[in-house]
């Protein structure tokens, strides 16, 4: 594998797409093409297509749908030319809601039966956050943002059902108003925050504890500002124990030749 | 049938679906119970289900969902205890494409795979027009709202598919920019207008002959504007020539406990 030598404003959507395809990338993308949407991926097969959508209609704030291919189809019309099979850099495969395998491309296992499912990723509202003067604590430490699993349920669909998931980013009290704004404006990837304060009332019992992701800290003056997450239909979609999906690998995700501010309102 | 003596102000939401229950209300909705969102209602078959939904996610301006029932399920979460097949007025019951039956009530063409869609309607985002000063010539002439198939086409999913339906309101130019803004806040019902001025451009050749409704006149100092309309998805899906759907009869529509507030931006 060479090395990636090339700066983050270097890349632009379609080239990293192309590398991912080459097989000359395989990292998270976080940070890489900015201003680009980046997506969640979650492959499912068509019979269980429409409870998935169904869930997605029903939980908009945790799953924010970007774009429903048809079945077997993987061009998608957010990314012109580009295969869903092989343009992310790194895959997972699940069987029965086990891992079964990861990969870079899966085009081996793809079918003519699966749907896929482009979901909106923190990634945008992190980029207007920064932008607007926000601080990301996670980002400033080079660790993954932490995300908790909540006693707050998700609307149930056919049998897809399961606790909401939530990031936290701890914001100065001063800021959380301008946090709150910010985000609101994209809607399509989760949008304003789901809690403020008292991680307690979200059944979380312990921030320095996070189920996935790291831990960061809470300092003197910052509240623990509470998001919904992406995590959440990947995680219900696991424990529904479909018997084979396909979803990217965690950070490693797809790059759309979509705007950030195509999608804020 | 009893005639009906209660002035538009003394229905709520839930009298009024009892009324239609207990079949003493039998008319149009229009106006009636203010406040209360509004919902066109496409019924279809389980196996068709997610082409629509699909074609609804991807065409939120014509389809904005308020909710998806489970497959067979009547009960929507938007009006606790109603009943989806004798709560609205008046419905229409489709084979082929083809309308078979004009009935008060569906409960014995009820099937246990049929899929309820609640579709937001416009009486939401017109009752915020009005609040505002934007008056609204259909009303002042009792008429239905002029609506027009266009040449523009709806994203298709599976075997939904054709042009988007817009609707007509002649709108005084000073105040066309009001009328962006108030509708811009009820996304979920069809949202800002799609188009101003110009029918041409939407290949409308001629505004006083509507494809359905009533036509109204565009005067002096006027703009013709658009606004997707809720007729889109019910045309497309008879012309989709599903076996089976339901719908409600023009205008006789579902009046749901959802605010118009719970629903604006």
């Amino acid at each position: 594998m060479p090395v990636i030598t090339e700066t983050s404003g270097a890349w632009t959507p379609s080239s990293l797409r192309a590398a991912c395809r080459d097989g000359r990338f395989d990292r998270p993308t976080a940070g890489l093409a900015p201003g680009a949407v980046q997506a969640n991926l979650m492959v499912v097969p068509r019979e269980a297509a429409f409870d998935f959508l169904l869930f997605c209609q029903r939980n908009p704030k945790p799953c924010p749908v970007i774009e429903v291919l048809d079945p077997g189809r993987t061009e998608p019309t957010c990314a012109l030319g580009a295969d869903l099979r092989m343009d992310l850099p790194r895959y997972r495969v699940y069987r029965d809601g086990r891992l079964a395998d990861e990969v870079t491309d899966v085009a081996r296992q793809w079918r003519d039966d699966l749907v896929s499912f482009l979901i909106g990723c923190s990634f945008s509202f992190e980029e207007a956050l920064a932008a607007a003067g926000v601080p990301l604590r996670h980002v400033e430490l080079g660790r993954n943002v932490p995300m908790f699993r909540t006693t707050r349920p998700c609307q149930p669909a056919g049998r897809f059902a399961g606790p909401l998931v939530v990031s936290m980013r701890p914001i100065p009290a001063a800021q959380v108003p301008l946090a709150v704004q910010v985000t609101a404006r994209y809607e399509r990837v989760h949008g304003a925050p789901v809690h403020v304060g008292a991680p307690e009332a979200l059944g979380i019992a312990d921030l320095s504890r996070p189920d996935y992701g790291d831990p960061v800290d809470v300092r003197e003056g910052e509240l623990p500002v509470f998001w919904a997450c992406g995590v959440t239909p990947q995680s219900v979609a696991l424990a529904s124990k479909l018997p084979f999906c396909i979803t990217h690998a965690p950070g490693h995700m797809f790059v759309t030749d979509l705007r950030n501010e195509d999608i804020a309102r």
